[in-house]
């Protein structure tokens, strides 16, 4: 059992760690750390947290683990804040969707302090934002990737995964680039794609939305995701996502190019390997 | 009541339209005409059909209605061979998915032989195929567009309206060519960009589909379409698609332009549009 956790950031992803961590009993004392007093009011009424506090030193001072849960950018500079004011042996975490970038100021911080950070990344969600729709079952099946780096303490990492997995996770191990180019492919892409899919219509044939049917609206679902956390994902990953885009590209030029050849039989050839390739993911 | 309706192609489309209008009393007679008569048994047997045949002419020859049900470019082949060899009275009507071509077709024909011909888009499917998934309710509350053309008569118009009304349908009148720009930007365009991202992550990082979690799944769940379909589709409307590929190539480099920038705020900003876009489709 931890002794006291320290999560900043209480909103879909942090209020899901607390409620989860509440409902398994994982720790003695549940702290949340926001900017707005009023926005942690709810979590600490429903009892998610033990306290809630507005001053980032004075909430994880004591914690024994510490989960950074704002947007990619901002996990950043809280990290900074977070790294000189935590007790010697806490263990601190995140669960952005991006991983090189925040792995990278944890390895500089680590030159000046030895604090243990464990990057994560829970890939569950929703396209809603905000505390009102935490889970303490988000985790439950989800996959969590963890991304130990060179000078990832092991015994850190163990506890992370063992956290994650004590709230219903299934945990994987990758490397910080690795993991990068893992979610530009299956989830920055595809919430680029679908971003663009959107203002592709409003600028080809506004009236056309007055049509749309179940495969649009499937598509372009993403696109409602929330803006303050997207534009910081797709702004930290941008390398990575670029290169997917190259791929994106190609793969669309490639089908293009069939189509204006007017090459039905390529053509199908091609459209019956992607659907084996999709119906292959379940 | 329809003295005879006759449906050349009985798979999803074609059986909806012969249980739909079983079900409703629309037509007396329902003959089925397909390549492969085993596979016009199961609507026999179910009763959808009364008639089942291999021969196109023997089988439209009585009809009061034709509907094409094949894929769009085997449409626009079949109604010339069913042309000369309907009754002087019949309406001819298709559900495809492109209009342009067909009804051009149609125009051509008219100028040897004087028959009615009314497209018609019923905006349902399926990503499955074949009669197995066809359901006497699919035209229930969905959208059928029909293209009147200039040679379109208006009592043929308003009896194919009043058809597909019968079976549930809300119908609008669209130019074919304006028709076929708003199925490219809602529907042709998302399949088009589904199948490039689906290629796209084999090409980028295979191992990544291990990590697909929902917004990859939704996102290219229309990737798994039928292959003859959509070839078919991709093909007849190759013109309007292109264009819509434009605006959605200069949505796309939009987007990268501000995350290269790292223009966090105009970012942020455009994300905002796009979900504010996105959330207006219901």
């Amino acid at each position: 059992v931890i002794r006291e956790l320290a999560i900043v950031g209480v909103g879909l992803l942090g209020g899901s760690v607390a409620k989860a961590a509440r409902a398994a009993g994982l720790a003695r004392h549940i702290v949340g750390i926001g900017r707005d007093r009023s926005r942690l009011e709810p979590a600490l009424r429903d009892g998610a947290l033990d306290r809630a506090t507005t001053d980032l030193s004075e909430g994880v001072r004591d914690a024994e683990l510490v989960v950074l849960a704002a947007p990619v950018l901002a996990n950043e500079r809280l990290l900074r804040e977070v790294w000189p004011v935590v007790a010697a042996d806490a263990i601190v975490t995140d669960v952005g969707s991006t991983k090189v970038g925040i792995v990278s100021v944890a390895e500089t911080l680590a030159r000046s302090r030895s604090i243990d950070f464990v990057g994560s990344h829970p890939m569950a969600g929703s396209d809603r934002a905000g505390y009102g729709v935490a889970r303490a079952d988000l985790f439950q099946g989800a996959s969590v990737i963890v991304t130990p780096a060179g000078g990832t303490d092991d015994r850190a990492l163990k506890r992370v995964t063992a956290f994650w997995e004590a709230v219903g996770a299934r945990v994987t191990a990758l490397a910080p680039d690795v993991h990068d180019r893992v979610v530009a492919a299956v989830s920055h892409l595809p919430h680029l794609v679908a971003f663009a899919l959107v203002d592709a219509v409003k600028r080809f044939e506004p009236t056309a939305v007055g049509f749309a049917a179940r495969g649009f609206k499937d598509t372009t679902r993403v696109a409602a995701a929330e803006p303050a956390v997207w534009r910081d994902i797709l702004l930290a990953n941008r390398a990575a996502l670029a290169q997917s885009v190259d791929a994106f590209r190609e793969a669309l030029a490639s089908l293009e190019t069939l189509i204006a050849a007017g090459d039905a039989d390529q053509l199908e050839a091609a459209l019956v390997g992607i659907k084996q390739e999709r119906e292959a993911i379940r």
